[in-house]
């Protein structure tokens, strides 16, 4: 073995005191985590190397490497080739440890089926050989509605404000002289520039201490969520998603072979609770920002009562921070990706709702350890996404026409939202229109699902669009029916004008 | 102990043998070291985390550490913080253990082999839980060479006669008018126009009696082989692959949990006899139109043959047509497509071959009855491609560029083949050139896998880069590994001065 140079001892391990009877890496790793929350380890204080830090607390070089992986692992350290490892830049925010509380609630029962109101559960979509045949079993994701973009559409941002173009002349612009290297096979985690340059965005908008490592690309957010229930969920796994709640995001998890449990949202989010009775439960589906589709906001506390949950039971949080950029009122909170010091939370982020939903370019923001493998199971199931929608989104951010272009989007919306909450008549059987503090469409509850389908039935004859909040549940809810209809209103989708058109129409439709 | 970050097993430590008597973190230095020197750890290759190599070979992590540290002392392998241990940049000059053994196995389970020279199998791509925490299992797809077109690159088309002033005027005319109903959520089988101009090119060009209906978009070859083997495999079922094949193919249907069978090619293609006899296996892939690597055009009556085979066992076969563009002798045999009567083929198409690869665009031309099980399983997977790639293409056809593109480009692939054949030196230990009716590239056998690979290393250090057919085996195959040694050269990727000056310094180095 080569001799190695001694190295220096940075910092004084003096008041470490490590008991010999429990797990020492783990005393070690505890002690050096608060020792860098407190402070006493200031950011930048360079690390002893392990066989120097080993020696001078008389334990292996084993248990202070494993200790640093995982402090590496969280942010708390990082290290630098050749120049040894070094105490993290971090928020100064702590994560409290919180107590769960143990309330009853029953895992609930899943059926399969394959009708596109009904979601299949726990079967995987193939065509299967039986006999000389085939059967299929298939699971009818409920499309989009098609056609142009009409008032009260949800999940479609004020695209007729885009700079298309700004975006045809960088579009242009890479065509006409593109680098050949550019054209060959690239690496499936993304372009590099675009990588950098959202990693940027995201620590300036959301606070994220994430680097450009850590961002892989995807075909919008459907591919974000669809490849975290490829890589995060076994056959027969249970995965906690909201109810009501994003049903395509149900429906990827359900191919991965997820058994879905359908759990209760509050006005703070997603029950804790009721997780917490979920014994085969390691991955939960959530959307923090604004809850699709009742519009809750997560509070801080369920947001740190989630994180504990992932933590104690070894699991994975897959945040949808689908329409993050839209807040109207108060401060944003911080995104569980922001706040996650253990590596469990994956985020999803899209294009799709600050440009055009047909754009198809979104993100995943990964904790270190997960990126390799999501990059290889990105480039076996497609290689990489298409070279010049990423050049151009970099260079466009890189211009600033992506930040100028968020605030016009914002002003839009709120415009547009102020728009239909001043004109929404006063109507039988519908409740007051909540508060709209995020996102791009709202939710407004109805007395019984008889009434919401002759709503929105009479709202199409005058040709609005309105989503009945009771397509949104899980087939196998406990909620009674009737609890659970509401309209779910889009109000980016169109400019002013015609919503006022729609809103008139709609008066006249539900006064007959 | 802390929570440790999952990684993973770049390569296959299969073949390290370490006696215990012994000092073992010495004997796996030496193991590495050979490896990299030898050239089956190739430069770039991941190592595993000391934690599961250690773990892998049943011995302290500390003798896995030091044999590391000694590797990065001596200059090895390299490390890059938040992204693993790399095997360096070597000069190839210094090669003096140059024997490449056939060692036997210890036995590691294959699930762990995740290196671009072993294939792994039936086992597929997951972040899984395991205790309290989890480990990743997933597959290495090798990732295609990057940095600009050389000679002999495989794969590459002459994309740099590609009429990027066309695209670009046509990319900005779309973005400059965008119809706005395009840019909300669309049809998950892809763009109506360019499902029709697809139809139409194979009806004319292939002889394939097929709608707009039956096609569906995908972003590239890679995704259309993924698809079909997400919906056509169940985990566990057999599927039958040609051995050499196109390994990024097998990694697929390996993710999906296919037990893959590589089956030979003989001088008519795949051997039908032989897949007779797998009793497991309803699935095949192939590329009768130049079998990829070797260049074979499956005759005819292999081509029925497979045909009836599938009928027989009521399969499917996944007919990867990704060069078919380019025949430069005879007629071109129909694709089994074409003569297909019973709806038993999935046709992959792609248009990397004849465009350029980072455009990601491809299609499968599917039996009636599976069309709609493919668009659903997309939707979910993705929603749908990237619009203006689609809408762009559909125009480029419909204006006639394509198949004036299509004609440019076998020319251009045709005059190159032509400069790679007459220059091609006499080498000892190297067969004759083949004839080539087809294709990109050609195979040429060689008489040993240490002559191969000196070849390689020696073409590499005069800047030519050639790929090793040995490495397009399965990890699992029987053929002698002498037998599997050859130079498979791509010839279209660069102009042929570059082709003419690559060869020149191939003579000099080959020479020596």
């Amino acid at each position: 073995m080569p001799n190695l140079p001694p190295l220096s001892m940075p910092f004084n391990p003096a008041g470490i005191a490590l008991d010999r009877r429990q797990g020492l890496s783990r005393q070690l790793y505890q002690a050096l985590r608060l020792r860098v929350l407190d402070g006493r380890l200031a950011s930048g204080t360079r690390l002893p190397a392990s066989r120097d830090l080993a020696s001078a607390l008389g334990i292996s070089r084993n248990s202070v490497v494993r200790a640093y992986d995982q402090l590496y692992a969280e942010g708390f350290i990082e290290g630098r080739v050749g120049d040894g490892t070094y105490v993290a830049q971090l928020a100064q925010a702590s994560t409290p440890e919180k107590k769960l509380s143990t309330n009853s609630s029953t895992g609930l029962p899943t059926a399969l089926s394959t009708n596109w109101l009904d979601l299949p559960v726990n079967s995987s979509s193939k065509v299967i050989h039986s006999g000389g045949f085939s059967r299929i079993e298939k699971h009818h994701l409920p499309r989009p509605p098609s056609g142009p973009p009409r008032a009260f559409r949800v999940g479609v941002p004020a695209f007729d404000l885009f700079p298309f173009e700004v975006w045809a002349k960088l579009n242009a612009a890479f065509w006409r002289k593109p680098d050949l290297q550019q054209l060959c096979y690239g690496d499936p985690a993304g372009d590099a520039r675009l990588r950098g340059m959202i990693a940027a965005y995201l620590r300036s908008s959301r606070g994220m201490q994430c680097t450009a490592e850590q961002i892989v690309i995807t075909s919008g957010a459907q591919q974000g969520i669809s490849l975290c229930a490829q890589l995060l969920v076994e056959p027969g796994d249970g995965v906690a998603i909201e109810n009501p709640g994003y049903r395509a995001a149900g429906h990827a998890f359900a191919v991965a072979g997820a058994k879905l449990h359908g759990v209760a949202v509050d006005s703070d989010g997603i029950d804790c609770s009721a997780m917490a009775q979920l014994s085969d439960c390691r991955v939960a589906y959530v959307t923090p920002s604004h809850q699709y589709p009742t519009g809750v906001v997560m509070s801080l506390a369920r947001r740190l009562e989630l994180l504990a949950w992932a933590e104690r039971v070894g699991g994975w949080i897959v945040e949808d921070d689908y329409d993050g950029e839209y807040r109207y009122t108060g401060a944003p909170l911080a995104p569980l990706a922001a706040l996650d010091r253990q590596g469990r939370v994956l985020y999803v982020g899209t294009f799709g709702k600050v440009a055009f939903p047909a754009l198809r370019l979104g993100y995943l923001v990964l904790p270190p350890a997960l990126v390799d493998a999501f990059a290889q199971r990105r480039a076996v199931d497609v290689r990489h996404s298409e070279v010049s929608t990423q050049a151009v989104m970099a260079e466009f951010m890189a211009a600033g026409h992506f930040q100028r272009h968020i605030r016009r989007m914002r002003r839009a919306a709120l415009s547009r939202r102020n728009c239909l909450l001043e004109g929404w008549p006063t109507v039988a059987g519908v409740g007051q229109l909540p508060a709209v503090s995020a996102g791009l469409h709202l939710t407004v509850a109805v007395d019984s699902i008889a009434r919401e389908q002759q709503l929105i039935a009479q709202a199409a004859d005058v040709d609005v669009e309105i989503n009945g909040l009771s397509s949104y549940w899980l087939p196998d809810s406990t909620t009674p029916m009737d609890q659970r209809a509401g309209l779910v209103l889009g109000f980016a989708a169109v400019p002013e004008p015609a919503i006022k058109a729609a809103l008139s129409r709609l008066r006249q439709a539900w006064r007959d």
